[in-house]
């Protein structure tokens, strides 16, 4: 990422050659001053065979905001501390814009936790009038894996602390929150503790259950019987999803490879 | 959701109790008059007991959007048509704010696709200046599930119509592309034609090659390889995840569920 100060703005370039202004860097807040930099810059822009324009705005210049809707920008998605927003502007007229949508699937972890007795451990929460017995667990935050996701989620919730073995199966389903798809993993953990100390607002309760009272339990829905029925399954037949860590040979950034492995 | 007019705004509420205002129900758009009304309902709100408001703001009313920052209100998420900013505030000052972050990862796809040959089919594409020759890919769109995703791109991509097998496994990493994490997986596909067709922008070129060329070619990085190794090694052994598609019991929303399953 460059900076040059071609035109009015500081820029900063992208790997598609992108040119990308954020609101941090500048010193006017005003709409009418940003507007007339904005209206001088664009045919600068376009000249210089510019495909794409990024506004990176915080809340402090949200002035900003109206005139870029007015020059055609569009909003592509929000910063993860909710500070700022990201708009662009597609400047090719005779090419349409391949810019791809931003995240739009929720991912979140369960995390099937058996003790020396082959006992489940389960959290009872409220869901408007109903209560549901469920696996513990909840959505992954930005920039964690989802097994430290799992490991998190069930402290959070039990009290209990654990160690990742294997992923065990994942759903997928669409119009979830946020008119978001869902992506649900389901986690093989270990327990290294086994005292409940529950003391999450979003839990009435949590314990250790025998599978085969759980399976049967009234307050149990269809999809968490699937879920542990399946992992028994493979329990049985030892197969299991397991996690490879590496990291990638040119950004040198960590990855996670889950993948199918049996005994033998 | 019960649309009330006990505020100056047509309000809608979610099951959390949070109030929801959409800017498309509104006949005001100047930052004044939206300015009087947001002062005048926001002691109103708090006084009902609300805890979270939500204001649904499209680019046609702009012009609410300083006012909310002014107002204490953070961004949440863009629609998935770039049109709207979703912004909220929480109310209740003694209790932190229980609102999960929006969606934070990419879903991609690869496809692993095999002519009666044993021949892979693989795409050469330009990253910078580096060509790389993968598998056909892309990102999943908003509500597309990984199987119809797969099938959409690898046909985009070379013209090959295929159809689901299985999910083989998935790489998760984070800062990748808008600073999201990223899940990608690769899904074995059933070729139904064989005949390439490459008219897609991204690809310079799509072709079937041997595995044991794949997997020795320069241009074929790390992951890739280990990609199909383990494909290979899952094939002999005759395990793969497939694929479930039910329905919630409550909702009646579809959902696929991916486990691990092995021939016995």
């Amino acid at each position: 990422m460059s900076i040059n100060r071609l035109s009015t703005f500081k820029l900063s370039t992208d790997r598609f050659g992108g040119l990308i202004i954020h609101s941090k860097n500048e010193s006017i807040q005003d709409a009418s001053t940003f507007a007339s930099k904005l209206l001088e810059s664009i045919p600068q822009w376009s000249q210089m065979g510019t495909r794409i324009i990024w506004f990176h705005v915080s809340r402090k210049c949200s002035q900003w905001l109206p005139v870029l809707c007015e020059n055609e920008f569009r909003f592509h998605h929000v910063s993860h501390d909710g500070d700022t927003v990201v708009m662009y502007r597609w400047l090719l007229k005779n090419k349409p814009s391949p810019v791809p949508p931003y995240a739009h699937t929720m991912v979140g972890v369960g995390g099937i936790v058996l003790n020396a007795n082959e006992e489940l451990l389960v959290v009872l929460q409220r869901f408007g009038a109903a209560e549901t017995l469920k696996l513990p667990g909840g959505y992954v935050e930005p920039q964690e894996d989802l097994s430290d996701a799992a490991i998190r989620e069930v402290e959070e919730e039990t009290g209990v602390k654990t160690k990742f073995l294997s992923c065990v199966s994942f759903r997928h389903t669409h119009k979830a929150n946020f008119d978001c798809s869902d992506l649900y993993f389901l986690v093989h953990l270990e327990p290294l503790t086994t005292a409940i100390n529950e003391n999450c607002d979003e839990v009435i309760d949590a314990r250790w259950i025998s599978i085969p009272d759980f399976l049967k339990h009234p307050q149990v829905n269809f999809l968490n019987r699937l879920f542990i029925e399946t992992f028994l399954k493979n329990k049985q037949n030892e197969i299991n999803i397991k996690k490879y860590d590496g990291s990638h040979t040119a950004t040198r950034e960590p990855y996670s490879f889950y993948h199918v492995q049996n005994k033998s």
